[in-house]
């Protein structure tokens, strides 16, 4: 524990969270949410850590969203009650799940195959249980879900409602495809897109008898720059607790707004290449290649200042092999640059490379105030 | 602990390591060590598993290469007597490199900067200590290391020869750039361009009266291509005990030769647009891009059979968010796929997939006979 120490004395690299940021992004979310009339059940897979997901749900329903069981567990110890595991249930650890069910007041399922809703059936006929779940949709990223405009998702949820080993919870999306945005504007176009095609299809339950009881939606991007969500009762966003350099890149946040960083030393300055080395590589930043789609020279990560987290400017972390991160700048190195040296790089993607560090330090300024275990595993 | 469980049985994703092919990996370069007749220091940065270091070193004079201060740390607890620790040290860390100097028979650090040598004088004056060192040579991928062919690298290796903080271990190089090669034979150029730079300036150095005690090479891919190494006294590769995608498409190895994989398992099946969803993302496989400089197309990791482990044809793994994989088709889907099938994936890069578990299954065939933890953290 290193508490009360300053960032300069500390072994690197370390994964940092700056606790003022992180208030402000917590805050700023929620009151979007509450002026919106949505219910918040955030995402915890950024930051996989309990103390985190404390402050992210103060004066919220106490809801979480998981991607891993590990996750759902830990999380359940720690006295959350009400988790949705958010990727579609493998069928091979319905074992768990009814385990977390009988556990937590409520833990929520995903599915959208019909195989995977004879496998709860056969598994809760097996074993006197009844699971909660969501119908997954497709809205447009295309990775898992239903398709909405089809006569199958339709005929699905019909099933799921009339299930006697489900309690169908309602339908749920994610548009993963905000990623792809290049500004908020787009981002705002994704999320009305992904609020719209849940509240038709929504209806088109309805009309069809299928009693929806949550229209549940969500990313970072879409959940930042949505202007109204009337018809929807809960949104699932995780990364805007931490934020990163593709966040701020499709417009969701500033750079200054980002909260999670890695702290690293440099251990070799190579003046006639224009060159550093420092001690964080894609062990610890991940090799998440950032959002080229609007930058292509965008580099691992942003290279900034401890204090003031800076981007410190010409400088670009062009490559990362397991433990080295190359830093090149556009001019001369300054001359202060040497080893021993410390940059605080603002990840691509926080989500890849808070997962690499088992504890997070959670500074005011550069003092070290707390120290956040994080969940590992599935 | 899983022991005497089938593959089939197990939670995913999972890390599992193939013992027949580990032990033929790992015979194999040994015997080719011998027939070169120079020491083998395999670096156990690919596994971080002692249970693999001591097959890995079985046989061989005993010495490892580690990445991290955790990793010397562990091998230390666990009986490894001499460990180079190959990163240039970082000078804030230098405390805990005079423990593991104090500790282990031998441990020796890398330099290439006149400020590391100050910083260790100044440590070794204040604590009566005596550092051993390599001095770091860029052989080509500019990444870390001094110039062979500049005078500023003969008045390093001069200075860290006279240096009452230092002993003064040699010169050590890692020829990275070999895995920008297309083939076996482009790699073979790299590993004879390894050799001859560091044959060279150990030359030049002994001219100029510094005593050159270990000439220290090695990758996976040049010691797997590399002819002969006369004037080379010990090697470190360390991926080819379980290779991975990469390193077949630059000669080193066959895919079935592939030590290392993720078991992964189906959780939603796409018809219409020919689609998978698997449960390792990236957070099991890592984002590393792989060999796309061989293959654009090549994807994010070979998809195998659960047995035989044999590529499926036809499928490719083409894209990862954090714990979800995305399997396309060339053709229809086999109608066998279904949620709960089972793949193993060959990652990219197994270094940085391996360093995203908490231990492996080690299996022969499918049944697992033995478990291995790996060290985590820095």
């Amino acid at each position: 524990m290193l508490q009360n120490m300053e960032l300069a004395h500390i072994p690197t690299p370390a994964a940092v969270v700056d606790l003022d940021r992180l208030e402000a992004n917590a805050e700023r979310l929620a009151a979007k949410a509450r002026r919106l009339g949505v219910r918040l059940r955030p995402h915890i897979k950024t930051h996989k850590s309990v103390a985190a997901a404390r402050i992210q749900t103060r004066g919220q329903f106490g809801g979480i969203t998981v991607s891993t069981l590990a996750e759902a567990t830990a999380f359940a110890e720690a006295g959350f009650a009400d988790i949705t595991y958010a990727i579609p249930v493998p069928t091979t650890r319905l074992h768990e799940c009814a385990e977390l069910t009988r556990r937590l007041r409520s833990f929520h399922l995903l599915l959208d195959q019909r195989e995977t809703l004879a496998a709860l059936e056969n598994y809760a006929r097996g074993h006197q249980t009844r699971f909660s779940a969501y119908l997954k949709v497709d809205c447009g990223l295309h990775r898992a879900g239903v398709d909405p405009s089809s006569d199958a998702a339709v005929e699905l949820a019909a099933a799921i409602d009339a299930s006697p080993a489900v309690d169908f919870r309602g339908i749920l999306t994610h548009a993963g495809q905000a990623y792809r945005a290049r500004s908020r504007d787009e981002a705002a176009g994704v999320a009305a897109a992904e609020r719209d095609v849940m509240i038709r299809f929504a209806h088109r339950l309805r009309t069809h008898g299928v009693d929806v009881h949550e229209v549940s939606i969500g990313s970072t991007p879409t959940m930042v720059a949505v202007d109204h969500l009337d018809g929807i009762t809960e949104i699932r966003p995780g990364n805007y607790l931490f934020f990163d350099v593709f966040q701020s890149a499709v417009g969701s946040c500033d750079l200054d707004e980002v909260a999670f960083s890695v702290l690293a030393t440099v251990i070799g300055v190579y003046q006639k290449r224009r060159q550093m080395v420092v001690d964080a590589g894609a062990l610890a930043l991940s090799k998440d290649p950032g959002p080229v789609h609007v930058d292509p020279d965008c580099g691992f990560g942003v290279v900034t200042t401890v204090g003031q987290q800076r981007p410190v400017a010409g400088l670009t972390l062009v490559s990362l092999s397991q433990e080295h991160g190359v830093i090149e700048a556009e001019g001369e190195l300054d001359p202060e640059w040497r080893p021993g040296t410390r940059f605080r790089v603002l990840p691509n993607h926080s989500c890849l490379s808070a997962a690499c560090f088992d504890r997070c330090h959670v500074v005011r300024g550069t003092e070290i105030v707390d120290e956040w275990e994080t969940v590992r595993g599935w």
